[in-house]
């Protein structure tokens, strides 16, 4: 594919020649995991995570050898509505923070040794309020899409999609409430932390957008309108993972809100992705059922910067160490079922 | 606290006179927290494992060098009855397993970096028929628990606590039905895969025991009866691990009914406790409504031999590293809420 599209109709074309499952790793990843010394099925979604990584990689076994976690950071014209607790001058000092090492995603990415890279992406232009106009425009968007893109490398095991953004959870609900429908309520929390009156004035600007651009297209129109920068280039890179076969590790409201631009677009373009975990932001439980994803973490996080999909590395680690490492029924000379 | 205890009623001596939590270092982990560069609570249970450790390792920050994984094998009189879909003969041919390095929670313990320690206890004498007499009686089962104890050594950071035992589903079952009431159908579930017959043949033996030995006295009394040599030795382990100040993790079904045990005669025992995982076992959810307990993990796991413990130690591990590595707002220059 090319990872320099430079227009929306472009990467819609690229949507529809989506490449599909390996189902030869697949099988091979089922036949060993049916030989291993446990109860079939007894290692639940580890066994599920393993299987999902060789179908994706294309590739038995299965390998975690280079994960990589990208944070993408962008800023929005809707922070001037009030919509977040912190003002917006934090998305800059929060890369800084991501750069020296000081931020939640640095010590998980330590823990358990992912590289971990930042895109800082304009923050001294801001999207436009999407209240009034469109927050990125289609060419605006398609470039962001074309930079997530590049973000994606040939020979990745694995990419954890995340972003930086004050009030990007506001675009989020934006974005699902034009997408899915409802209120303006159901796709609205707390993001980082908004509460009472600021809690409304967040909801208000999450109705009037959605008003305003709802009917304007397919997902990718709507994440013109409604979305951000970060957003668009957390799109692009999944759409990019997909043909570089390495599986996605998405994270949470913000991070799925972008997946589910390119889901309402093309349905399968989510098979090669897995969700970390479900954020406390209330509207991703919704969203995953909109999606049909069932995370693998539920730990009450609600932080954003990957810090869920980084976490659930541990997990893919643990699958692959199993799944490759354990020994056969036959090996180890242990009696099979009934046995 | 003497860790060769001879009678259930020294243990019971000891249950009573357990050391409390660490207020000292919770009360700096929490301050801490307060400082780091994200919105209070944003780590969400991330925080809760972090202070956790703070609070009963006696210690802040909270260390994560030591962590120690022990599995604790014995047989049943009551796999004769057909209750397993593994001949007894597994529980042997598994540690062998474990021991050469094949089974699951060997490469889990791999990928998290800690130390396994694999207990065989006395496999070729399998407890009595708990449907006829008691399974260990108390003298036995004090020896059992007192094994457990020299599990713990001091200066480990985290221990966890499983087992391996054919049949011993069953034995947990009984247990959980002497203690809670209910039916047997409540507690028994498939265990390895056992299903239509063999699944009524488990749940009558179950019904069997509980009925033959319920009102026999108290946790400890129960476990003596109905338990076995792993899941006493899990209980000794639990108890010394809260005296070496060594905070838990618990696995899946079987281990949490020894700490029911526990937690039936001294309700505060498993205060330095978190349950890992929720067993895809059915009576698993049940008992912990009982303990009180929402796990951190629930992947659908129904392995035992501490899988679903070894793989929390990778939320551990985060947990510590944001904790202790994360920046504060001040060291970053990142604004505060509302800043």
């Amino acid at each position: 594919m090319k990872f320099t599209a430079a227009t929306l109709d472009e990467i819609r074309g690229t949507l529809a020649e989506l490449p599909g499952p390996d189902l030869e790793s697949a099988t091979r990843a089922a036949a060993r995991e049916a030989q291993l010394t446990k109860p079939a099925g007894a290692l639940g979604r580890l066994e599920e995570i393993a299987q999902f990584l060789a179908t994706w990689q294309g590739r038995h076994p299965p390998r975690l050898a280079r994960p990589r976690v990208v944070v993408f950071a962008g800023n929005h014209g809707v922070a001037a509505r009030g919509v977040s607790a912190y003002p917006a001058a934090v998305t800059a000092q929060m890369v800084q923070n991501f750069v020296a090492g000081g931020a939640a995603v640095n010590q998980l990415c330590k823990a358990f040794d992912a590289d971990l890279r930042v895109y800082e992406m304009a923050l001294d232009q801001p999207t436009a309020d999407f209240t009034l106009e469109p927050a990125l425009g289609e060419v605006e968007c398609a470039r962001a899409l074309a930079y997530g893109m590049m973000a994606v490398e040939p020979e990745l095991d694995l990419l954890c999609v995340g972003e930086m953004g004050i009030a990007n959870t506001t675009s989020a609900a934006a974005l699902c409430l034009a997408l899915y429908g409802g209120t303006a309520a159901d796709w609205t929390g707390p993001g980082t932390g908004v509460a009472g009156d600021a809690l409304e004035r967040k909801r208000a600007v999450v109705a009037a957008g959605a008003a305003r651009h709802a009917g304007a297209g397919d997902g990718l129109a709507l994440l013109a309108r409604l979305g951000g920068h970060e957003i668009a280039a957390m799109a692009g890179a999944i759409v990019a993972a997909r043909f570089a076969r390495t599986p996605v590790l998405l994270d949470g409201f913000v991070s799925c809100a972008a997946a589910a631009a390119l889901h309402a677009t093309a349905p399968g373009i989510l098979d090669h992705c897995l969700v970390a975990h479900r954020s406390a932001e209330p509207g991703h439980a919704r969203l995953l059922e909109r999606l049909g994803k069932a995370p693998l973490l539920d730990l009450g996080m609600r932080l954003g910067e990957a810090s869920g999909a980084a976490l659930a590395i541990g997990l893919a680690r643990a699958a692959v160490a199993c799944h490759t490492g354990m020994a056969t029924f036959a090996d180890a000379g242990v009696s099979g079922k009934g046995g």
